[in-house]
């Protein structure tokens, strides 16, 4: 496929490897590693080589499609069980990756019904693809939609990296940037900075600039000023979880933006596929948050920048009221207020 | 004076010498420099071993007073020559500082009207130290009617350092819970770290630390998920400039903090000596909003942590609104909204 534009990809499939983007090293090196062995796999999953819900799926699905390849056996049953013994492993990179466990189970679903190990091997990486093709339409159609808000000239700001690299392609809260980009539509994007761990500074920052998109970098606490004195006509996030009711959890720093948005009287987004909306979670009180390490804090890339002792509070991440949201961009259509009766009825579209 | 607490002093004048804390090197080692020289307080100065516009006054005030004890000569017509040359040297060491004009300029008119050397000599320390105790019982009071808007158990979140470190003693807005902790009130401070320059992780949790107050670090983009779950009950920050409606120019961050606490409904004070008060700036949009060197947001502690050549916004300060601040606390009691008659009035109390 001829790229137009120059838009990063997290994982690509190559036969006989897989090549991932090494987010570890950026924004400083942009290293492409050739992942071989299923315990190479595991290590880029493990050491967050890879970020990002769907892209950490779809290299798990890619990597556990490789691995099969060589099992040697004709038996079916056999190949199922080392199989299941290759999907635990992989399983076991990263505990609490929701989307990493889906992804592989949906590759060992897929050869439920299949009777010999050749239709298996090639069962697995059709599955594997399809999984990343089925990302990138639903990125591409969230841009889309996200993209019918904004007119030429618009300023939008983000926060962390809700990007092409997090995923298969375009990413959710940055696809209308790339898409608008593909148009020749001119949208200046803000990216926050996003402490502690720099996501917006080091991923958002130069994803956009790789593909030429006119990006400003900020320090999280210039998010008012910019508003203001930029002109800031739109936030657009992305979403870890959304509640039934349309509260979002999302990158620490979310909630004070869509408060921000709101005193400014400029709208506030949430782009996120249906994969995030759980319907089981009622509101966002039921969104448990995790408190990091503080050493992510008092430490910035190894170094201390906080006395030694100091008490830090370090939550990963927040909840925003439905009621700050003016709409949740999904791959099924923009819907506005009213979540509760809105968001069930995506699922039947 | 029997001390209570250790609340950490920026300058100390030892007769022979100026004994700073080199608050470059806060909070990773505590460093007391003696400054015997001339140079060594204009380097002091200038490459900010010491900071914050009182401590930085006083500081050149006792440097110009030390250099003047060593003069050898009897002639009051020659000491002055000499004295305004010093003057003009120490003026050089940080040109925009307007304390440091100001604390020089009232030593030089200290000794007008004097007629011996050995006079003038002495009138220059009186003068110098006059200055810096004139600071403390100003921080000091600030401190008294601030605290009378807090109770024992207040969540109190704070930015940058308006600290003990930048004045003679107390600071500003960190001068409550220097007069709580005395008083046995218990005062839990929140700090946000500041960037990009880090002042609050840095300066105020290590000076808090120091005299054994509770102190917690977040970053900037934790401000809103800390009001909502440590139920902040107030935010104080002290001023770089208040204009005569009562618009706060300070560190950048403080706008968004004053957006936050409305909507979180919790007050938003201003603490600040008569002398930040500017009656000649009439609101805010006539204070200039200096942008500082890319470097400091796409670097940290001399490493890069942004891609090279992103464009960056780096204002240095907001502006608040008057129509945020619940209260603005100076030496001279506390005032609350009608700012335009309210502030000018504070200068004939």
């Amino acid at each position: 496929m001829a790229e137009l534009l120059s838009i990063p990809r997290s994982v690509e499939w190559n036969d006989t490897h897989i090549t991932i983007l090494n987010q570890q090293k950026l924004p400083f090196q942009t290293e492409y590693l050739e992942l071989k062995e299923l315990a190479d796999v595991w290590d880029a999953i493990a050491t967050l080589k890879v970020r990002g819900a769907p892209a950490i799926g779809i290299t798990a699905a890619y990597g556990l499609a490789l691995a099969a390849q060589r099992y040697e056996t004709d038996s079916i049953a056999e190949f199922r069980k080392l199989l299941q013994k290759d999907r635990d492993y992989l399983a076991s990179s990263r505990p609490t990756a929701v989307n990493l466990f889906w992804a592989l189970d949906r590759l060992v679903a897929s050869i439920a019904h299949t009777s010999s190990v050749n239709e298996a091997k090639t069962a697995l990486v059709h599955e594997a693809t399809r999984i990343q093709v089925e990302d990138e339409e639903t990125c591409r159609t969230i841009g889309e939609y996200a993209l019918s808000l904004f007119q030429d000239g618009d300023r939008i700001l983000t926060i962390c990296n809700a990007g092409s690299i997090a995923t298969a392609r375009y990413g959710t809260a940055l696809a209308p940037f790339y898409l608008a980009k593909e148009k020749g539509i001119n949208l200046h994007v803000y990216a926050s900075e996003t402490r502690p761990v720099l996501q917006g500074a080091r991923l958002t920052t130069w994803e956009l600039m790789q593909a030429g998109i006119d990006v400003t970098l900020i320090t999280d606490n210039m998010a008012a000023q910019t508003m203001r004195t930029k002109r800031i006509t739109a936030v657009i996030v992305g979403a870890d979880r959304i509640a039934a009711n349309g509260d979002t959890a999302n990158k620490i720093g979310t909630f004070g933006l869509a408060l921000l948005a709101k005193a400014f009287g400029i709208p506030f987004y949430v782009a996120a596929p249906l994969s995030t909306i759980d319907l089981a979670t009622k509101t966002g009180q039921d969104i448990p948050i995790e408190e990091r390490n503080p050493e992510e804090v008092t430490h910035l890339a190894g170094m201390r920048i906080a006395p030694e002792g100091v008490n830090v509070y370090n939550p990963a991440f927040d909840v925003t009221p439905h009621e700050l949201i003016t709409a949740i961009i999904t791959e099924k259509g923009i819907i506005r207020g009213n979540y509760e009766t809105a968001l069930p009825a995506l699922f039947n579209i």
